[in-house]
């Protein structure tokens, strides 16, 4: 079985929308990946930290997804990072309530070294010091290293970011981060000059669009009745984009235009509950029926001979 | 050869955008819908008024497209619609800068007689009583009334708006103009409000989604470089939709569909340059050019069986 190692955050986070609240749950970007990816036919390791405080319950859950947790470090004295927000009406804009860093403050991430020889690499959003650290552990140059970031980086580490970005080869960032990073607002012209930055692949959030040389690929967001929880969302994609293609093991646009439609199609389930709680109650039998809507959504019949 | 009824405006724009500006050149609502449709196999014509200060140019124009111009009336001592507007860096927002109602104010419109029996009409954006009176002109129930409209209509003439929308097949209308319709903000809702005002086909323009009873289709706009001046797009989008359903005499979802692709291809032409420019002088083999394109941005091959 193909191995994919994720390196994010195991968290706590406690939501606000306009449907409702939470106290305190199972959050984090490698969460959220290690869902996702555990869908597919792939060994994945989550390179993480948690705190004292981190109940061994979400740690089985995650196990129970037969996800490998040895990467997760537990600082016994520290506290688990813990994220709060409140999304808006309009579900697209959200204010930032808290964000403890904890012992994320001090994260030195370690690679289990039986999953050093993985072939696929997902670099959750984090410090990109971090990420380049999971980088520089792999025994050998992976097939695909798949980059999430976001504008935080950007502002704060800005010269970080660009080294990591020269080693990947498939960054994911929504389309305001991509005309930060290239300062084009074009998403067609960003996205080229991402390339030039390193990857050969850029996934646009925005929909998600997927650019290569000159090919590029869509699909769109689900149109959904109602979004009732976007946390994860991002993150839900990006491992179900990893994990499609660490267990398909083909690295091609075309196969990356399947895991794109992959990603988005997760994606589309973890925002319908709070938290994980959609991501752990997910039949194939349900996803099987979305891709099928997916298909009669965007799929037509004209003839081009 | 099917016929088809255009009633709209025939204008004259000025435009400003970041890459430049114009003075008064052609467009109008009905003029962008008539050259989008110009592309399919139909026999067009065009209910609309001007001024005597129009070019014979302009009118020619659109006679070389084939397009019957027997029903745009002149009034000679009248002067033409004028509208100008200035659009912003982000191509998306514009401010009005003027708009002269001139002869359209006093519009009444006139179906030309042997066009009375058409299968298809288009109702471009105008006041909800014109289009109106267009329907009650024609001599039988025709197969299929798109209409296309906006948000100044909701504000000023809702009554008379909805009762045009209860006599029409397919609307068209941007995602904010759905909202406002509906109140409802998730589309798929609003989507299903506005069947229920009496349209059993729904398009959304956003990217295109188009809406019948539980299905949708989307077509996203295709990730242009540059986008020169957005002027007419929505027209052309509704000339190339309901064209292109003229022309194929199939009103199936699954052809509408199609329609769809058809309508975004050609406003994809429209908004490469200035007005009506890059409409008049679009080849055919263009246009299949760019439908590959459209094939290779959403199609994809996952085996679902």
């Amino acid at each position: 079985m193909s191995k994919l190692v994720i390196v994010g955050t195991v968290a706590f986070d406690a939501i606000e929308t306009p449907f409702g609240k939470t106290d305190k749950i199972l959050g984090g970007a490698a969460t959220f990946i290690g869902l996702a990816a555990s869908h597919f036919n792939v060994d994945s390791s989550i390179v993480s930290v948690v705190g004292g405080d981190f109940p061994q319950e979400y740690l089985d859950l995650l196990s129970d997804k037969k996800i490998d947790i040895s990467g997760i470090e537990i600082v016994k004295e520290g506290k688990t990072f813990f994220w709060s927000g409140l999304y808006h009406n309009d579900m697209n804009s959200r204010d930032t309530l808290a964000t403890e860093l904890n012992v994320l403050a001090d994260f030195n991430p370690v690679v289990p070294v039986n999953y050093r020889d993985a072939k696929v690499v997902m670099l959750g959003n984090l410090h990109p010091l971090v990420q380049m650290s999971v980088i520089e552990q792999m025994a050998e140059k992976p097939d695909l290293i798949v980059l999430d970031t976001m504008n935080f980086w950007m502002d704060n580490a800005l010269d970080d970011l660009l080294k990591v970005i020269k080693k990947i080869d498939v960054i994911t960032i929504n389309d305001e981060e991509a005309r930060q990073l290239t300062g084009e607002y074009s998403l067609v012209v960003a996205a080229r000059k991402i390339h030039e930055m390193g990857p050969k692949y850029v996934v646009i959030k925005k929909g998600d669009l997927l650019f290569h040389n000159d090919d590029v690929f869509y699909a769109p967001a689900l149109p959904l009745e109602e979004v009732f929880d976007p946390t994860g969302a991002g993150d839900t994609f990006a491992g179900g984009f990893a994990g499609y293609l660490a267990g398909t093991n083909d690295f091609s646009f075309e196969n990356m235009k399947n895991a794109v439609i992959y990603g988005s199609t997760l994606a589309s389930f973890c925002v319908e509950k709070f938290g994980t709680e959609r991501m752990m109650n997910m039949t194939d039998e349900e996803v099987f029926d979305r891709l099928k809507q997916f298909k009669s959504l965007t799929q037509f019949e004209i003839e081009l001979s």
